[in-house]
C-alpha cells in the first residue's frame, strides 16, 4: 500500500482514535519513516514539525499508543490508527485523555437551502 | 478561539467524525475562510489543495455534512467536526460511507520493552 506523501511536504496527518470507544484522542503528522516505524513496532511514532525529528508518543510519560489497527483513505494521504492507550491513559500533555477539549462556537443552524444562498 | 494556521501553509486538518456512532468518515483541510464558513453555516466546507479553491462537501452529491459540534486541540492546529451526514449518507466518492476502507498491514506485536530497543 503506497501512501502519498507528496501532497504536503512529505507528511500525512495521522488521526489517533481509541480502539475501545472510538474517541478521537489526537492528530499528529508522520513522514514515511515515522509511519513505517509505527506499523512495524505497533507503537505510534510521529514526526515533529517544530523539532524536525521523530518522536515516539509516550516515550517519557509511559502513555504509549499501541496500534491495534491502521487504515488509510481513498486518496492514501491520511492515516487512522486505532490504539490502546498504555500507562495512565492520558494522551494530552495537558493531562486530559484527549487533546480535543476546546469547543468551537457554531453559528445559528440553517437549513441546507439557506446555507446555499 | 484563535486557530493556528501558520504551521502548515495556512491550513489545518479537519477530521470528520459521525456524531451518532463516532465513526471516522474523512479528513480534509481548511484554511481560515473554509473554517469560518463551516462554523457559520454549519455545513462542512474544505479548501481543496489540488484545485486551490473552497468546496462545500456534498454540494453536488447531496451528501452534505451538517456540523453538530466542533472542537480544536491543545495546540489549536487541528479541528474535529462531529457531523450528521445528509442525503444518502455516502461520504466517500467511491460510494462507501467512510473514506477509510483500506487497512494497512502491521508488524508482529512487540512488548513496549522490545519496541524501545
Amino acid at each position: 500500500m503506497e501512501i502519498d506523501f507528496d501532497k504536503m511536504l512529505g507528511l500525512v496527518p495521522a488521526v489517533i482514535q481509541d480502539a475501545a470507544d472510538g474517541e478521537l484522542l489526537m492528530v499528529g503528522f508522520m513522514n514515511r519513516e515515522a509511519l513505517e516505524m509505527t506499523l512495524r513496532t505497533r507503537f505510534v511514532t510521529f514526526y515533529s514539525r517544530t523539532r524536525e525529528m521523530l518522536w515516539t508518543k509516550g516515550e517519557s510519560s509511559g502513555n504509549r499508543l499501541k496500534v491495534l489497527a491502521a487504515w488509510t483513505d481513498c486518496d492514501r494521504d491520511t492515516v487512522v490508527l486505532r490504539v490502546e492507550v498504555m500507562g495512565a491513559g492520558k494522551v494530552c500533555h495537558t493531562g486530559s485523555r484527549s487533546c480535543f477539549t476546546q469547543e468551537l462556537p457554531l453559528g445559528e443552524a440553517m437549513s441546507a437551502g439557506e446555507a446555499r444562498r
